[in-house]
C-alpha cells in the first residue's frame, strides 16, 4: 500500500495504476479515501471503465461527489452504465436533488421512470435495498430454455444463483435455485422443479424485518413483492450484512443517549458529535432537579447525620447498574426477535426473582463491608435495606421500559440506562432517606 | 399454527403432519420447541427422513440431545446421514462427551477422522465454522468437465455458487463462480476463468475477524486454508449473519457489566441469569467505597452548606452519561473496525473538543436554571464549574479507555458505561468539594 502512494507522491502514475488493477475494487476506495481530494481522482480517471464503477460504488458519499462533479458528462454515463442499479440508487439517495435531475434528464425513458420509482420507496424500507438485477423465468420453459435465459441475460445480473418464477402479470409463483436447474434434467419443466413455499417481503416493510427474516431463514437472497403480490425486485444477502451492522450500531447510540450517527466516528466533526450528545445530556440533567428536590427535602436528615451523603454515590450507582443490566438484555431479546410484547409478566417475575437475589447478595456484602469499617449500625441498616430495594425496583423498570415502549410503538432502546438511572435515582434517594428519617431522627 | 396444536391435542397425528409437512423447518423447529418434550418427539418422528435433518439442524441443544437419547440409533443413523456437516459438528459440539464418542464409533474411519479434526478448532475460531461441502475442481478441467463434476458432486454440497479449483497438493488457486461457469463457453478451462485475487482465511482466525472480511468484500462464502496454504473448508455468509448478531449481543452484554450468557433471555434461568448479573455490580459497588471516602473527606463542607448534597446526583448522572456517550462511540468504531490503535491522538483531541462544546452547553443552561430557582451565588458557580470540569473529564476518559484496552489486547467493550461511571463519579466529586472548599468555606 506504502508503495502504491510512494509511486503517487512521485507522480509515476502508470505504474500506480497497474498496481491498483491488482487490488480488490474495495481495497482501492478505501486507499483513494486516504489519499487527497486531487490526487484521488487523478487515480480515479486511471482506472478501467468496469473497476472505476465498482470502485465508484464502494466510495464515501462525499469522495462520490467530488469525483461526480469534477469528471465529464461521458464519464458519468460510462460510470452509470457499469454500475449495478442497487449501487445507483444507494449513490443517487446521497447525492442533492439537482444533481440527481441532471442524472435523471440524460437517462433514457425506462430507467428514468424505475430510477424514480426506486427513488421514492422510504429510506429503511425493503423497496430501497432492492435491486432489479435478476433472472426470472416462467413455468412452462424447460430447464434447457432457462440455461439459455440465464447465459443471454445473466451476465449483468445481481445474481444468477437463485432465479424467480412468474407469470404474464409478473406475479411471482416460486422460486428455483441455479443448483436445481444443473442437476435436473434438461427437458424437465421449471414449473415441476420450482419451490412455491417462498419467504418473500412487501416493498414497504421495514428494513429490519427484513434482516430478521434473512436470518430465520438462512436466506442469501429474497423477493421483493407490492401489494398484488407482483415481483419488482430482489434484496441479496450482502446488503443485509450492512443492515445487521448498522441496526446494532444505531441501538448502540440510542442506548447510550445519543442521537444516531451515521458517518464513521472520525469522520464526524467536532459539532456535529456534540449536538449528537448534547440533547439527551441536556433532558437527563433538567430532568436530575427532581432528584436535587427530593436530597433538598430531606435536608434535616442529611443534616443531623451528614454521614449519610456518602453513600448517595454507591446507592445510585449500583441501582443504575442494575437496572441497564436488565433493560439492556431486554431491548437485545425484543430486537433479536426473542421476546414478544405479552411476555411481560414473564418478564416481570423473572426480573422480580433476579432482583431478589442480586439484592440479598450485595445489601448482605455491604452490611459486611460497612460493619468491618465500623459505620454505626443505623446508618449501616439503611444503607443495605436501601439498596436491596433500590436494586429489586431497578431491575424491574429495567426490565418493563422497554417492553412498555415497545407496547406504544417507541424504540425500546431508548429505554436505556441513562433514562433508567434518572428514574431509579428519584426512587433510591426516595427510599433512602424515608428508611433514614424512621432510623436516625 | 393454533390449529396443528389442536390437531396435536386432539392426537391426530397423521393431518398434524401433513400441515407441518407444508412448512419450512425453520418454523416446524420453533414450533417443536413450544410443545412438549414428548409431544415434540412424537410429532418429530412422523417427519420425513430429510425433513427430519433439517428440522433437527434449527432445534435447540436441550432439544436436540432429547431427542436423540429418545430415538434408535438407526433413527440417529440416519439423520446424520442427512445433516450437513457443519451443522453436525454444531451438534456434536453441544452434546456430552460419551454421547460424542458414540456417534464417531458408528461413523466410518474417513468421518470419524474428519468429525475429530473439525472437533478439535477451537471455539469461534474460522475452523469451527467451516464445512468441507464444497465443490473442488482442477485447472485443467474444461468448463464441460467442471460442469459435469458439479451435476455429479454437488447435490450434498453447501453451495455450488462458488466452486474451488485446488492443485494436486489440495492448494488453493483460485475461485470461479458458477455463473462464470455457465456463462462461458463449453471447452474454456477452469485455470482462464478463475479468479486467483483470493480472499480466504486461516482455520484459526477469529470468527469476528472473519465476519469482518465477509462485510468488508461484500462476500457469499469464503475459503479456509491451514498453514500450507491447502484448501480445509469453506464458509458461508449464512454463518456469518449468525456470527455478526451473536457478536454484538455479546458487546451489548459487556457494556451492561454483564458476564455474556449464550441463551435466549427468557430460556435462562433466574439463577443464572442472577449469576452472571452480581459480579460487576458487587466489583462496581465496592470500587465505590472510595466515593464514599471522598465525601467523608469534605465532610465539613458538606456539614457547612447541605444544600451541597442535593445537586452530587445531577453532577454524576450527567458525568456518567457523558463518559458513556464516549465510550460507546469508539467501543463500536474498534469493533467495527473504524478505528485503529494508533488513532488514540485524534480521539483524545476530539473528545475534549466535544467536551468543551458539551460542558459549556450544560454548564451554562444549568447556570440559568440554578439562577431562577433562587440558589446562592457560589453554589450555584461550583455546580457548574464543577460540572464543565467533569463533563470534559468524562468525555476524554471515555474515549481514552476502550484505546487503552485494546492496546493490552483487552475487549474495549469491558470500558462502557460502568466502569467508566466508577471512574467519572471519584473524579467528579474531588473536583466539586475541592472548588466548594475554597468558594464557600
Amino acid at each position: 500500500m506504502q508503495r502504491v502512494i510512494d509511486l503517487v507522491e512521485h507522480n509515476l502514475f502508470g505504474q500506480a495504476r497497474a498496481r491498483l488493477l491488482e487490488m480488490n475494487p474495495v481495497d482501492i476506495a478505501h486507499f483513494l479515501e486516504d489519499l487527497s481530494l486531487e490526487k484521488s481522482l487523478m487515480l480515479f480517471r486511471l482506472l478501467s471503465k468496469d473497476s472505476a464503477a465498482s470502485v465508484f460504488s464502494y466510495m464515501s458519499p462525499e469522495q462520490q461527489k467530488y469525483v461526480v462533479v469534477n469528471i465529464t458528462d461521458r464519464e458519468i454515463r460510462s460510470i452509470l452504465d457499469e454500475l449495478r442499479f442497487d449501487d445507483t440508487i444507494d449513490f443517487l439517495e446521497e447525492m442533492p436533488a439537482n444533481f440527481v435531475k441532471k442524472v435523471l434528464k440524460n437517462a433514457d425513458e425506462n430507467t428514468r421512470r424505475l430510477l424514480n420509482q426506486f427513488l421514492n420507496y422510504p429510506e429503511n424500507s425493503a423497496g430501497s435495498l432492492m435491486t432489479i438485477e435478476f433472472v426470472d423465468l416462467k413455468k412452462e420453459m424447460t430447464v434447457k430454455d432457462a440455461l439459455k435465459r440465464i447465459k443471454k441475460t445473466g451476465l449483468d445480473k445481481e445474481t444468477i444463483d437463485t432465479c424467480y418464477v412468474i407469470d404474464n402479470e409478473r406475479k411471482l409463483e416460486g422460486i428455483v435455485t441455479i443448483r436445481r436447474i444443473i442437476l435436473s434434467e434438461e427437458d424437465d419443466l421449471v414449473g415441476n422443479i420450482m419451490e412455491t413455499n417462498i419467504t418473500y417481503v412487501y416493498t414497504l416493510d421495514d428494513q429490519e424485518d427484513v434482516a430478521a427474516k434473512f436470518i430465520k431463514y438462512d436466506l442469501m437472497s429474497m423477493p421483493v413483492v407490492d401489494n398484488e403480490n407482483r415481483l419488482v425486485g430482489i434484496i441479496t444477502v450482502d446488503d443485509i450484512l450492512d443492515i445487521i451492522e448498522e441496526e446494532a450500531t444505531e441501538d448502540f447510540q440510542i442506548m447510550a443517549g445519543i442521537a444516531p450517527v451515521e458517518d464513521k466516528y472520525l469522520k464526524t466533526s467536532v459539532l456535529t458529535l456534540a449536538k449528537h450528545r448534547v440533547g439527551w445530556l441536556l433532558i437527563l440533567m433538567i430532568s436530575a432537579t427532581f432528584t436535587a428536590n427530593i436530597v433538598q427535602r430531606f435536608e434535616d436528615v442529611l443534616q443531623s447525620s451528614v454521614l449519610l451523603a456518602a453513600f448517595i454515590p454507591m446507592l445510585m450507582d449500583t441501582g443504575g447498574n442494575a437496572g441497564s443490566q436488565s433493560s439492556t438484555l431486554v431491548i437485545r431479546g425484543i430486537a433479536l426477535g426473542d421476546i414478544e410484547s405479552d411476555d411481560l409478566p414473564k418478564i416481570i417475575v423473572k426480573e422480580m426473582l433476579v432482583g431478589i437475589v442480586v439484592g440479598l447478595a450485595l445489601a448482605g456484602t455491604n452490611l459486611l463491608r460497612l460493619y468491618l469499617q465500623g459505620v454505626s449500625l443505623p446508618i449501616a441498616v439503611t444503607v443495605c435495606i436501601s439498596l436491596f430495594f433500590t436494586v429489586l425496583l431497578a431491575k424491574v423498570v429495567g426490565g418493563m421500559l422497554p417492553m412498555i415502549a415497545k407496547r406504544f410503538n417507541v424504540d425500546p432502546a431508548i429505554m436505556a440506562s441513562p433514562l433508567i438511572t434518572t428514574i431509579v435515582d428519584a426512587a433510591a434517594l426516595t427510599i433512602y432517606f424515608t428508611i433514614a428519617s424512621s432510623l436516625i431522627l
